[in-house]
């Protein structure tokens, strides 16, 4: 560990200050835009949520302009209200991508006060790009800093560091310079959002919302001459030293601009705990293979220790019981051929089909099984077996999801909600998001 | 230590359904009018600082309707901003009031989201008190419940207990039942404003005015069903245990209801580090026995080691670098014959009266002098000398601040923002406040 006193909020206030699109390596864009697009999908599928809702009534009572739109609706709201609003919102299904090492989901605070600022103020989607990769690969690298031991405390880490990424990347919309990039960084210190105890209820989703929306207040504030700390991480009674009892500032500052974090970012191919993916992944396989819910006798799965430990629900009667049901998820697979949103509704934990191969499931934990593999075979009613292997998990490091993957799941999450055109035109605009001049197309194709 | 899992936010959600008007005893209703009073004249004095400029331009661009007012001043603003506006202007000069056990100033969090409500949704005064003291009485208790290792690791415990405050006040405003408010606490444990860093900057009166505004959103959001934990303070991940070592939930319920935290609220008599207070005193008592710039020839105060720690600044060149001089202070008392935010001025450091007194006067450390008390002696140039002996300082607990004084004070800040008139009235109005049947009176007082 480094001398605590390294000046790392006046580095990444530089780096941030001097990065330009043009320093971006291609595949830093690349990564950029499927991260823009998973969160696209995951904020437009849960935006008629009752937690939306809820938000949208404090909205209309308290709220400021129609700056920007709630993607998803048909509803315009202020700046602020909107970071807050398709924050919250792309939170909500835990569906989001995450940064395996940190377990945090860092669009959800970055991208919609990113996107609010350009739709509101205006801004290319270079700046966007540039905004959003400067300020996920800072609230990546003050999560390293501080990981473990503050999300063993309690923190939510999604929180208390997308805050930062948050006031960083609206810092960098607005073009502020790095007096103004350090004091956002020290409002953004003194507004951690988020602990464990609010897992399971809507006040989860809503830290990210929370974290992007103050971080956008504490660029715009920072912007005007509002004076914080300039050693907002690293000072003795700073972020870092006050919620985490390890810190290690080289994570903030070691081949800062030259490795990105950024590209370690990871997309969930399910909408369900990470332990189960390997499982579903290789009941799709055998599903590829011909087992179908007439044919099967019994399947065994063959698992990490957690996968019994967290979802070994064996009765799930809601949908969401069910994504805590490696049976369930197996049922699903072999019946419907994908595991989404839609197969972990009340209907879909009570189909008959689905029961009936959840119910022939079985798992059996295996020595040396590691939490991203998965053995699966089953015995068919002829007295043959089949098998499948999988050796990494879709949505893993080794096995990220390809770009088909993407658009499939933005389909499926997008196509209840704003219809088939809305998926095929935002997809169409990510691809190629560099070129837009603003984001006005974005924002029409994401809205109703 | 009791068992951590005894239930204080669910205690304290019953506490506060519970609690009418008529339960107050009279003490805790005028300990309630003299916050308020207090608190109202430091908002209004610090309603023209640079810092709530930055705020009103914030407003101005992303803000709602204009629900409520900002004391001091002509701009109506929405009722979240009104909270965090008039909240921050309130701790600008650190003038308002101090639980002196935890240094919580409970006031700045808390009356301006019980006021914002009041005056956008209506409400009685006895409605006002009623809130303020259940939100006050809530945020002291929990501040006990962890204090001093909360505040030693670094948090600004103002801002951290302050967000429950707001969220319980308001809560009660709403009149929200036992579960909103479970929920209401949840939101707000989840939400803290305010590291020590921070001190020296705008981002500290910002601390609890973002605790004010959130708290206020918080308790809305409940309201409507917006889910959170029902154990925010006490749960493993919760409040105490992410953001404490230390953990007594009897100070959060032991004797709620018969014994009153908040009759522990002191008000500061001067604009400046309570350390000097006592020689002050000491130096207001030598004027009034005669001695002044003209016949003085030497002054010595006999003090606690602190004093000499802390302000000994011998040639303080600006208004902010005399809160840190105690020789200013006494060249300020014997010249002026009163130390307020004027006698702070730049102008009033450079006087040449109080120079002349400043630089005739010295400090001895001396051996078992407290901390609230002082001795001083001047020699007069008649070769004479006049003492004066402090035992407590005004402002303490044994020697809390009189009506008279802290009308004086609220006048000295009130005047030179609104006029005389308006002090007048204002300390009319609150003086007998339960009987006001709203707010209007009152926030017409309060503004321009």
């Amino acid at each position: 560990m480094t001398a605590v006193n390294t000046p790392v909020t006046a580095e990444l206030a530089k780096f941030v200050a001097n990065t330009t699109y043009d320093d971006l390596p291609p595949e830093v864009v690349r990564e950029t835009k499927r991260s823009l697009l998973n969160w696209m999908g995951v904020a437009i599928g849960a935006a008629w949520h009752e937690s939306v809702d809820i938000l949208l009534k404090l909205s209309s009572e308290v709220g400021g302009p129609g700056q920007v739109g709630v993607y998803g609706r048909r509803e315009r709201v202020d700046a602020l209200e909107g970071a807050l609003i398709n924050g919250m919102s792309s939170h909500i299904f835990d569906f989001d991508d995450t940064h395996l090492r940190t377990v945090i989901h860092p669009s959800a605070p970055i991208a919609p006060a990113v996107l609010s600022l350009a739709e509101w103020k205006g801004g290319s989607a270079k700046d966007v790009i540039t905004a959003f990769a400067v300020g996920v690969e800072a609230c990546l690298r003050i999560g390293n800093s501080v990981y473990p031991d503050h999300y063993n405390v309690g923190w939510h880490i999604t929180g208390t560091t997308g805050v930062f990424g948050s006031a960083i990347a609206s810092s960098k919309m607005l073009g502020n310079d790095e007096q103004a990039i350090r004091y956002a960084i020290g409002l953004a210190a003194a507004q951690p959002t988020g602990i464990r105890e609010m897992f399971g209820t809507m006040t989860k989703p809503f830290h990210p919302g929370k974290a992007a929306m103050d971080g956008l207040r504490s660029a715009m504030l920072a912007s005007w001459g509002f004076t914080s700390s300039e050693q907002g991480i690293e000072a003795k009674r700073g972020f870092a030293n006050v919620l985490s009892t390890k810190f290690d500032p080289r994570e903030i500052t070691g081949t800062l601009g030259q490795e990105w974090e950024l590209l370690k970012n990871a997309y969930k191919p399910y909408p369900c705990g990470v332990v189960i993916h390997p499982v579903i992944d290789a009941a799709l396989g055998l599903r590829e293979k011909g087992v179908t819910s007439e044919n099967v006798e019994s399947i065994t799965a063959h698992v990490h220790p957690l996968v019994q430990e967290l979802t070994s629900k064996r009765t799930p009667r809601t949908g969401l019981e069910g994504k805590f049901s490696v049976f369930h998820c197996v049922g699903a697979a072999i019946v419907e051929g994908k595991v989404g949103e839609h197969e972990f509704s009340d209907d879909h934990v009570l189909n008959e089909a689905i029961i009936g191969v959840r119910d022939k499931t079985d798992i059996a934990v295996t020595e040396g099984m590691r939490e991203d593999e998965c053995r699966i075979e089953a015995k068919l009613t002829d007295g043959s077996y089949v098998e499948h292997y999988v050796e990494f998990a879709s949505g893993s490091i080794e096995n990220p999801l390809t770009d088909e993957q993407l658009d499939a799941k933005f389909t499926d999450l997008v196509t209840p909600i704003l219809g088939d055109d809305h998926a095929r035109d935002l997809i169409a605009i990510l691809r190629d998001f560099e070129n837009e001049p603003n984001v006005k197309k974005l924002v029409k194709a994401a809205t109703k």
